[in-house]
Parts: structure tokens; sequence; C-alpha cells
């Protein structure tokens, strides 16, 4: 099965892990809760990370999405 | 119950605390009284933080979506 | 009474002295004359503030929306 | 009589002079000869300035709305 | 036979391997599974890559176009 | 005779020599053979000209508006 | 006969060479293979050039409009 939209693979990810990396660096760990066509998402028990290391336990986040580089499901 | 799109857990949000994290590295820290489409949101009892500490006591403030990197429940 | 959209707040900021604080760093505060869906302000009696000193006194100015980081009531 | 929109006020200024300032810290001081809803402006007899000392005699200058930060009447 | 539209050229590459160069210097290399006209892209089996060094395996990752310099067919 | 819409300025300089300035603080100097509402223009036997000295000569450029500072007539 | 609208420059560049310069500093040359009205372009056998030197050999390319500051001809 192809995938021919790329919202289809958030989709599949809906309450999943996933990694949110943003433009300043960090990395937003956490279930994918939600999203939309500008792609903000929102992220259950999430986790702040930099170089890998958590900095930070945020609970509930919403993230706008054009802060966002990639989204990735681990 | 999922939350479907992002909006709906801001929606939940409404007049309770949030944390309001901007470009800049400032945080704003209030009651989400409102919001829209654009991510504006207006905080009230709203102080800026800064690496954790308060900065400023700002009451009622207008924060122009295009500046937030995320808004967190605490 | 809740307030359900932030250009309510605006709206009942008309007229009154408020704090623009800009991306650049700096503050423009003035009675709020104007305001539309961009954000686009116009401040009566504008003072440019940086660092909280009064650094030009700038009569009606007009505020590109998209420089703003947020409209602080005073 | 109170402004209720904020092209209201460049309508006013038409013709006279004003000051723009971009945000790459330059100012451009002219005639506000014609302007539209992306804040595009044409200025006549412009001149450049930079803190406060006129750099370049510029003519008729059309200036790209997005660079500007504020426009005041003088 | 040519090609009108720039879209045309990502339809073509659909499944095959590309190098996605992005504004932050970074290299995701994978197969491009889908795309829209944000370009907003998907990569299977991506790897991250810094000076042409593998820094991570992402699996799957969903890239927001805005970010995108470039995508180039290998 | 009033100049009422910013693009009408543009349009009396058609054929003209212009000069282009970006936001990198380069300037681009030829004849404005075209733009259009994006601020997008074409330049006829344009020169780029760093701190007022001739680097290159372009012949025919296409100059994406968004990176556009002024465009003054000469 | 003369050039009304931006766009059909870059159409009469169909098939010929031209150098994309970008935001970045970088250039690339290459066959104008295809663009749209986000002037998003494809390059055929791109070259990356840094400081006028061959960094890499790409092929194919697709290049996000936004990143891009001129196309000239050559």
């Amino acid at each position: 099965m192809t995938e021919s939209r790329p919202l289809d693979t958030l989709n599949r990810a809906r309450d999943k892990k996933v990694i949110v990396e943003l433009k300043s660096g960090k990395q937003y760990v956490g279930l994918l809760k939600a999203f939309d066509i500008h792609i903000n998402v929102v992220l259950g028990d999430a986790e702040e990370r930099v170089d890998g290391e958590v900095k930070r336990k945020l609970g509930t986040i919403f993230v706008r999405g054009d802060t966002i580089i990639f989204i990735s499901t681990v």
C-alpha cells in the first residue's frame, strides 16, 4: 500500500510516540494526540529533549506548526 | 475520548493556567482567556518568565500567534 | 463574562493606554486608536521605550502587525 | 471623531511627511504618496536616515510592506 | 518529453531515493513516499546527514515544506 | 495628479532604470521590464552592486519579491 | 516587444541554462525545466556553486521558491 499524502502518515501515527524536532534544535517527544493542516500538533505526556537529554516534563502541549522541522515515528 | 483537532486541546484549557513559550525564549504564564485559529491568545494575570524566574507582571496580554512555539497546560 | 475571541480584548482596550512589545525588543506605549485582523495597530501619543527608558516621542504611529510579540493593557 | 481602522490613519497622512522605520533599523523619510493593504508604500522626496543622519537622497521609492516596523507622522 | 510543472518532477521521484536539504544545512536521505503542494514530504528509511556523514537513522519522517531548500533525486 | 496605489509608481517606472535594494544589502540596478503583485520584478541589463561598487553583470534577472526592501527610480 | 509579467521571462528561459541564487548565498546552475507561481523551480544537470566554484553535481533538483533571491539567464 502506498501513502499518497503526507498527512496520511501523521494520521497513522495518531496515539503513537513521535519525536517532533523544532527549528530551535529542541525535540519534543510524546504521544501524537492531534494535528491539523498547518501541522499544529498536540502531544500527550510530552518531554523536552536537548541533545538527547530530557530537560522538562511538559504534560500535554500544543506545538505551533511553523516551528517544526520534522516529525518522526519511533 | 480522543482529541481529533489541536484547537480542541486549547478549548479545554480555557480559563486554566497555561505556559506560552515564545520563539524569543521567553515564557508567559497566565489564564487562557481566548484564542483564535492564528493561535493569537489572550492571557489573564500574565507573568513573563525568563529561565524560570518571574521578570514582569503584565496583567491581561494579547500574544500574537506567530511568535509562539508551544502552549502547555500546567 | 468570558472573552471568547482575542480581538475582543483589543476592542475593550480601545482609547486606553497599551504597551506594544516588538520582536526587536523595543516597546511602544500609547493610546490604542485602531487595530485590524492582521494586528496592525495605531497608537496615539506614542513613546518608544528600550529597557523601560523613553527613547523617542513619536506622536501617532501605525505599527505593522507582524512585528508585534504582545500587546498589554496597563 | 475616532479612527476605527489602521489604514484610515495612513489615509489621513497622504501627501504629508512620514517616517518609515524598517526592520533593518534604517529610516526613510518622505511624503506619503501611496499605500496598499500590504502596507507597501510609496514615498516622494525620500531620504534614508541611519541614527538620525541623512545617508542618501532617493527621490521616489516604493517600499515593500513586509520590511516595515512602523510609520509615524511628523 | 518536457516537464511543465515542478510537482511532476517530485511525482516521478516517488518511491525513489532522494536527498532533502534543509535551511539548517542538514540533509535527510530516504525514499520519497509522499508530498503535497506545500512541499511537505514523507521519507521512508530516512537518515540524517551532516557534512555527508550519517548522524541518525530516523525511520519514517514527515518533513515540513517550509524548512526545505531543495530535493534532489540520486 | 496624485498616485493612489503603489503599483502605479512601478508602472510608471517601466523600461526605466531602477535600483532594487535587497534585504541582503545588495543592490540590483537595471531597466524595470516587468513586475507583479508579489513585487517579483524583472530587470534588464542588471548589475549587482555592493557598497556602490559594481560586482557582477547579470543580464536579465528575475528577482523574487520577498527579498526586496525598496525600489527607487533614478 | 515588451515583457509585461515576470513569469513570461522565466517561460522564455525554459530549457536554457540559468543561475539560481539562494538566500543562503549558494548558487545552483542548470537547465530550467519547470517553474510555478511560487517560483519553485526544477533544474536539470544542476551544479552547486559557492563563490563561483563548483561544489557538487546534483542531477535534477527541485528548488523551493521561498529560498530564491534571483534567477538569471546566462
